[in-house]
């Protein structure tokens, strides 16, 4: 398939990086035309990697990763242009971090998520969220987590792109799936990072993951 | 021990009920001298059980269990007085809801959580924020959810607190807890919430929780 990365932070690096090793090409998308983090990439990915503004990479994916900053990503995609992304499925792998100078992040949690926001700002996009809740070594390899079963999260408007992201991601190695229901529900699955950042900073390490229990 | 629940709703209830079965006496403190949900608590419970006002049941209790609404629990407490909760362990079991009507209910987010708030407030009193994250009848039987183990999350700035907490809460059952550390951890366990809330919705039942794998 042809997949767009938009961002080129370690999120976005990461995840590009496995769906070329999949066998898919992908082209890694900016607000430059050449960004040094995408050249760098393409180099380190192999052949089935390219890069490009965001509107270039978005052209190009039949499904669209939006890795960019959730603070920067309504932007990033108006960048990337309502036609580019019309009908197709886009992964909203973003969280809205605020940063302070000697503390630990912390998630901005408003009355409307990001998710929600970009699914209402792109009406004829498929907007699925996942993959947001945990570190992108794991996003690509569920296996890392090594001690036990645990759950991906998703949620999203449309049934059909929701079971399209829910394949690709078993290509990852996923097989344990939570639908939380329509894109509402991207207003959870960012609030609970700030829970992922507390335990992060408890366990000192990125290496884990939630498993629902009933 | 003498212990005290402020709140009259279900979860107070449950608690209280659970601690009075264990053994302790638990005065149930509302807003009301003689609240009707207090009344037929204390007739149900048994004899170790008796009501009175929030200052009534703070000055009785050694240990306080605040299950009354989040966005009423700093009303509730200061009505319970300050010199009857200092140096007293506060284990913080509310969460800060909005309700609107034929939506699913929502935490509110803000930067500074109800149990942060709360630690504020009553300086001298050493707040734990625990059990918010699941249904109370999983808080006062964590074996109810029975496919696995699963973490019983907490946070505070006082240690011995901490420790005061999952001793009588291992008197309940638990044996998993995760220190999430001070205080300021509260934000991540209330914003959790939201996601419980979602996932209360997905699953169809109340007795789940989740477990942190590594």
């Amino acid at each position: 398939m042809n997949i767009a990365v938009l961002g080129t932070g370690i999120v976005g690096q990461t995840v590009g990086k496995k769906l070329v090793a999949l066998g898919h090409a992908v082209s890694m998308g900016s607000r430059d035309a050449a960004h040094p983090n995408a050249v760098a990439w393409v180099a380190a990915a192999g052949s089935g990697a390219r890069y490009g503004t965001f509107a270039n990479a978005a052209r190009f994916g039949e499904i669209i990763f939006n890795c960019t900053a959730g603070v920067a990503s309504l932007d990033a995609l108006a960048s990337a242009g309502e036609a580019n992304l019309a009908e197709k499925v886009l992964v909203d792998v973003s969280n809205p971090l605020a940063f302070e100078k000697g503390k630990a992040p912390r998630v901005i949690v408003e009355a409307e998520s990001v998710g929600e926001r970009i699914q209402r700002a792109l009406p004829r996009t498929r907007v699925v969220k996942a993959l947001n809740t945990m570190n992108c070594n794991v996003m690509v390899d569920p296996a890392r987590v090594a001690s036990g079963e645990h759950d991906l999260l998703l949620a999203g408007d449309d049934a059909s792109a929701k079971r399209a992201v829910e394949a690709l991601l078993g290509t990852f190695g996923w097989h344990r799936f939570i639908d939380l229901g329509g894109i509402a529900a991207a207003r959870a699955m960012e609030a609970y990072v700030e829970l992922w950042i507390r335990l992060r900073l408890t366990l000192e390490t990125s290496d884990f993951q939630i498993a629902v229990v009933r």
